[in-house]
């Protein structure tokens, strides 16, 4: 039964990063004991997993089993309601990995396919469905962006020597997974301290393959940033959002967000907020330390991606990944959770989970 | 073949830590496929390896092979030379990982086996041969201590809070581990200021076992540390010295060893090379930053041991593992070779070699 299940969730992930603001959904029919037919969910607007798996089973639906990785759709949205389509088949049994995580519509697929008769189970692979959708889940619950925090620093935890030189800390191969983040992420955040420093183009730089640039967002409370930086005049058609707190006139390429202030500067939960609102799901945050410091005060951080190289860089004045206040006593420190650690050529990578919105 | 190499290999690790200054050695003797005897080196001054296993095989050894993962001296030193027992005993082949180390009698010993008609070959797990002696490897080649560097950092690379608060950063099972390798190596290195500021007592403190406490030494150039302080007063049999350029008076259990100065204070190399003519083959470096700093830039690291603890405590002011004046550009960056990774409860060790006594 798992297998099958598994065979969804690899299906699902072939579009990892392509289906926003929709989640990942692979679906796969079975019928005494063999595939009848599978697929799963492009892009937005496109047919949903279950409806390309139906037909390609075509008459071979009748009194199949549906294994698929989050409950079916029960309304009208871009497209028809998957639970029609899956009744009207003459599917005999339904596993789903997950309920829909949106808390309006939970359950509300599964009763409707179990009115219809039909058998239903929740809670085969739920791990791997709800990691699998990680970013999908948070979105759809708090209507907020699911933040990514990233960075790239030497063994002694070092962003860069006390020069300010940081080119490059992390190998080759980290950097080109950066860029496949970026690939599967809507927007990219950064403070305006990087942007007048490094002058990046935030943009997604893969070879041979078709890439998504995420929409970049600059966060400046003090305004004066220069236009012919790279990321406001490159010309790019993907959005530039410069978030502020002073109305200011920029190219018309580039959106100026004027956002209520905070103690800090801008108020990044009404950013956030804003951002969630226009279907934004995920948002990577490259730095620098005083907005990485910010977004964490504020629980604003789902994720940690830390990229470790192999060296020391030393230097009671080179920086380190995360500045601003910090914290007088470790019992007041952010806790990471479900850590992972693998390794990119030379280099570590360690993830981990913050407990957003609890109290830390 | 390379089986009983492993044994061997096996046996001598069971004396890690309590051979110093001699390295750890097992021999393992077979017949007609059989192993007939075997042993390890206990500790300075006891019976080598060969000889307990020579001993256990009796009139096995006649016509048998030896497996040992390092050479068999051919000099007296506290025990007579291993060679003329092997010779004795009639052992017909003698399978050695790697030579004698020491550059002034390498080979010396597979010379005289050969001259009695003995066959030999050497080269069989040379690779973990050379990593269980590597730090009997590298001080009797140079005569200097293998200086093993050791810090606890937060995934944002800090080693305490703004205000100073360190406890605790790692989990009590990389502690443990700690004194696990306090157990292991023959002295501790920390500066003045760990001194002061932690009043630490750097003695090994495990459970259920026998310990041995390293040998103190505190680096300091100002004087005037407190004679209260816990290494200072705490009675412990084992020797404390204070290593500084100031000749003062301290209680009779601490040794006031002077030594010149250099430009950052107390010339360590002179340190180094002291403790290793005093037979002192490894130290570990516990901190703080300065001092870290000042041994990288003067090669004197042999190993870094970096616990990362699961958690971000922040701060422009808190202080990463090295500091001092630091690197200017990433290309001079101290580099690691041959990185490690494992998990440690909650923590995660990477342990890395730096390319000491070469330009880097």
């Amino acid at each position: 039964m798992s297998q099958f299940m598994l065979r969804a969730l690899e299906l699902a992930e072939k579009a990892r990063g392509k289906t926003s603001p929709n989640p990942m959904v692979g679906a796969v029919i079975v019928r005494d004991g063999a595939i009848v037919g599978e697929g799963f969910h492009l892009r937005a607007g496109e047919h949903h997993a279950e409806i390309i798996a139906l037909e390609q089973a075509g008459e071979n639906a009748r009194g199949a089993t549906l294994y698929i990785n989050l409950e079916p759709c029960c309304h009208y949205g871009k497209t028809p309601p998957c639970t029609d389509a899956i009744i009207a088949a003459g599917i005999r049994q339904v596993h789903m990995a997950i309920l829909d995580p949106n808390p309006l519509v939970q359950g509300k697929g599964k009763r409707i396919l179990e009115e219809a008769g039909i058998e239903t189970s929740v809670g085969c692979c739920a791990q791997q469905a709800l990691q699998l959708n990680e970013v999908f889940c948070y979105w759809i619950e708090h209507k907020l962006p699911f933040v990514i925090a990233k960075f790239a620093m030497s063994l002694d935890g070092k962003i860069a020597t006390k020069t300010g030189h940081s080119r490059w800390i992390s190998s080759q191969e980290s950097r080109l997974f950066g860029h496949r983040i970026r690939n599967e992420i809507d927007a990219i955040i950064v403070g305006a301290n990087t942007v007048k420093k490094d002058n990046p183009m935030l943009t997604t730089r893969l070879e041979n393959t078709e890439v998504q640039h995420p929409i970049r967002v600059v966060i400046d409370s003090k305004g004066g940033l220069p236009h012919e930086a790279k990321i406001f005049s490159d010309g790019l058609p993907g959005q530039t959002i410069l978030a502020t707190t002073i109305p200011q006139r920029f190219p018309k390429n580039v959106e100026v967000m004027v956002l209520p202030q905070s103690d800090q500067g801008v108020c990044t939960n009404a950013l956030l907020k804003e951002l969630g609102k226009r279907g934004i799901t995920s948002v990577l945050l490259e730095g620098g330390g005083t907005i990485l410091s910010s977004f964490l005060a504020n629980n604003h951080v789902n994720k940690i991606l830390a990229f470790i190289a192999p060296m020391i860089i030393g230097g009671k004045e080179a920086p380190s990944p995360v500045a601003g206040e910090g914290i007088n006593y470790i019992e007041e420190a952010f806790v990471l959770k479900d850590l992972q650690v693998s390794r990119l050529a030379g280099d570590i990578l360690i993830s981990g989970y913050c407990k957003r919105g609890e109290n830390v």
